[in-house]
């Protein structure tokens, strides 16, 4: 039994509230159970030097974990003047997850950043961030559309993630800290509204897992990203 | 009249939500109007190099604002590789705003970090910081004397801050942005519950100020910090 | 039919050089075809602070490329002042793939650092870096073992690693630079000498890839790795 | 008594030595008894970023203290990486103080930098910076009037600073180390010529103050920069 | 007599190996024995920007070592974050020795980056990386004058660099490690192929020498500057 | 003729004011004529780890230019956030030239740092920090001999330091700016006491220099530097 007294195939409860601040054009408090991750989208009318005169936009995400919104402080990056690898790892990951939803040129000349901040860590904090960051990057187009800035979306789906794992020898889906702690394989996976992977990252530090066990996971995923999606849809209202 | 439209000494409405997350010994999200900070007290059984073995306590402070917590996105300060001289300014004085009340004898050897972290800004962050961390430090301290870690609170008595300022000729109380950037003078005071001064930061880069306008802004601070305390008492419960 | 003019299931010449440099107490070049890594494996009497006192060891990777190993040239990472996102995620993945493969306790209270720098880089350069670094670490092992340092082998198997790719829309094994740069999907896959999966990397930035490419694409890994064992065993002359 | 011997209302001897190095547009050795400071005013005919085409112009300033001008050797800033928190507050007072006896537009697109590099400490090393300051900043404007470069002078008065505190129960002026040390109560003044106040800053950390209290401290400090304006007036041989 | 037994006016064994790597432009790897350099040639159409529109170029250098080039393992300069003292200290020798023989109206607004990688060090890693950078300069030459995009070669001459010291009270050429650790003096000497002096650097931290040590050094540099240079020539074909 | 009217082999004025700051347990302001040092000596009774319990001090120096020290402003190197390659490469070579004169075991375990900050620049800033920085050493290790705290001096000689270069053909003693910027070849050279070297450096990345010019370069420094040392020994009240 989960310690979380979940099926092993049971999502934590979701909460998606957008509008979570009132300066970004897309802010969303992503919940998954405890964790709770704030995303703000921000737009700017301008690309990174490499990209510009190219007529085509960029997506870009920046995360971060306040220092009380773990279990015991951790030093605060700013202060120790880097980001950590794990940092850079997860906002690389977002970033790329999001992009995979996007057409560039639809975007035209435009930086979208999505900053995701936890507040509140229980396992789980970067696929909550792709899925939650989803929506306040939905809200930052629909922004652009109704200014009329933009004449058609430059969404090309829908994209969510979810964590799996091994938890006693048995597959399990969205695991909190507790079971991710104790896990013996953990693996993140970012999948679009067709069914399709867009990323797919399993660690195996303590045991390595057999192909059987790789197909198990990645069913559950399925499962679990499927409903994050209809989750999604129904925040903004396209369900 | 002011941009908000308030009476020269009337305060924005003031909320406390103490336990606003899980993991810290005190969690207080303060609202000043729109302007929302979350002050996480975190207890940690150790001080400082220079401190050790001398049988006291050390209660610090670290500030930082989420990118998109105003108008337009600021860069984060962890990717920038270092906190900026008004940030680090803003954690200084928050954190002498606090010793100011705390006994570090009767503290013992142990650090209160208090994270100022600013999820919304429209002004005055930093004395809605103050005001809202002494609610998080006293829980921390009420976390240590409910499990018999503490058996005297070593609290001296309550602390708030408050801004003033000269806005069209007019001292006002607790400016928010749009007030704050046409202000032609700017004050953070911060005030115990005895009445007396813990710390005074007049700036006039604009237009220098009179005696006159001192005695009145200082005399604006104290009806609000007043105010301010009294909420503090309600929130803990005390009034 | 790919750049390289290799069936989709062919690796490039994989050749492994121990002893190539003389300090080192595991020293070993690996090329997959153009790409040239050097692995040197370092052992220190000593365990980073959070592990000691507790009898284990820990083995941990460092991953450079030199400045002029890359088509155009790159900053160099020492002169930036900071090592890139990429670098801390790769060697982030070496470290952990070779630690699977290490029972700490066995190893004892020493580190065994494995710099892998790259003198020439043609795409794979961290699955090479992998599969050499096993090798320079199986070498350094045995140097203890021979001076008596240590009675009996921390190592629990092999490990080895490849990428695989979606290129025109067939999946294909050890994609070189050409090849990378068009793939539509790329996935880097660590596995051990038992067959099961220690890390699964799949990104597709551009095309999300389904069930079915996955799992083409694992077959092909699985066959890449067999053989990329295979030559590890040959060059430690354990075949 | 104080430690000084001096009365409470009494200054350190104040110098002021104009032309101190060659290079500089303004240069003042400033001597607030043991404490010198060395200020350098520097001419660039252009600006910041964010101020360029708008044709007005900037004045900035920067702090720093000889590793050995303290009693023990501090770390060199330069060599540890960055500026302390005390650095930054302490050049961005200067910066503002100086800003707010000059036109802007007067001075044109130019950019003047106040270097205070403090050779020997003893307490007051910010006010007298500020004191010489202005005298260096008059020296590098007269240098473009006497040039022609200027038609009329952008300063619009005089600006001077004196700290003031509260020793054993005592208002006193112009603090050295050894009062500042042991005072319960620190307030550093910055006013014009005009007798109105730019900066009023006061910090109890230990002792809390009261209205009385910073009545008499500003009584003090007003009367002691009436002084150190009459100085800086002899200096500039416009007495 | 020596550690490595030979005669007091005897080079190490030279190797040069020119298309060592396949990017650069020049790429010479370089042995003085068990020294080995890696030493890669860039060009880059455009100057540093204090150089720009001047119709001349530049050339610089960088220096490294591979972390295990040593005895025990050096910290990796990326990971500590920035370059010591000693790493720029030689690559500003690099860069002058090689600026001497270029004329930089001759060679255009392009420039020339020499990045020296020590893979194994064993002493001497400094006047290895001189002798043969200029080999991989010349490389880089002959491959703008192969596609005409040099009308003649900005050469001015050749240049190479060898070291001598005093063991055991003997002048010596050529110092390897165990030489270098026991000598009473070290001096890098750089020279034209006119028998001219580029840079002479000597230093006595233990032992200062006398006028007749010092001739009694540079007359051996002397003769195996010319040596090295004889090597210089071969290896380019222009003996 | 010499931009300074001086004869080929004339220094400049050489001043050497002891006592110039009052904490430091050495304190020299040096002027080689508009060149201005400060050089202060500081003493901590502890060695760096590397040095621990092996019974021998440590001598170190620092080197740094005010930001306006020159003809104009150089950027603040605590603000840049590192130390330049220039400021390295002096203040090491600063520290080798002390240490050559102090013998460590009598010194016992204790530091000696010297700072030597540029408080105005005309050429000669390394050679004037070597010759005044003698001085404050010699200051700081009367102190402990002063105290009782060391019985017999550790200081084995005297050291300065003087620079020649080659001017319009002609060798030249001692080069200010102007002289220096137009030099062919400059060279800067430290000796001992006994008319041994210590360091020569000697650079020409214009003009490479001849043994004959090397010799004469030699014999003017030889004769300057022997000067020099009269001066330390007046100085000191030793002459």
């Amino acid at each position: 039994m989960r310690p979380s007294h979940r099926a092993p195939d049971e999502l934590r409860p979701v909460r998606l509230t957008r509008n979570y601040t009132m300066h970004a054009e897309g802010s969303v408090l992503v919940e998954f159970g405890n964790t709770r991750v704030l995303c703000n989208a921000s737009l700017e009318p301008r690309v990174p030097p490499w990209l510009r005169g190219q007529g085509q936009g960029w997506v870009t995400a920046e995360y971060g974990m306040l220092p009380r919104s773990t279990h015991s402080r951790m030093g605060r990056e700013a202060a120790r003047g880097k980001q950590g690898g794990r940092t850079l790892e997860i906002q690389r990951l977002i970033g790329r997850s999001l992009r995979a939803v996007v057409d560039m040129k639809q975007l035209g000349e435009r930086t979208l950043t999505l900053d995701c901040d936890v507040l509140q860590a229980d396992g789980g904090t970067r696929t909550a961030s792709i899925t939650g960051g989803y929506v306040a990057l939905a809200d930052a187009i629909q922004h652009l559309l109704d200014r009329g800035e933009l004449k058609q979306s430059p969404l090309t789906g829908l994209v969510a993630s979810v964590s799996v794992g091994v938890y006693q020898g048995t597959p399990v889906l969205d695991l909190d800290y507790a079971e991710d702690c104790n896990a013996e394989t953990d693996m993140n996976v970012v999948m679009d509204d067709q069914g399709n992977f867009i990323e797919v990252q399993g660690t195996a530090e303590g045991h390595p897992f057999s192909r059987d066990e790789l197909m198990r996971m990645l069913n559950l995923a399925e499962g679990g990203i499927f409903r994050l999606i209809e989750a999604q849809k129904a925040a903004l209202g396209t369900a």
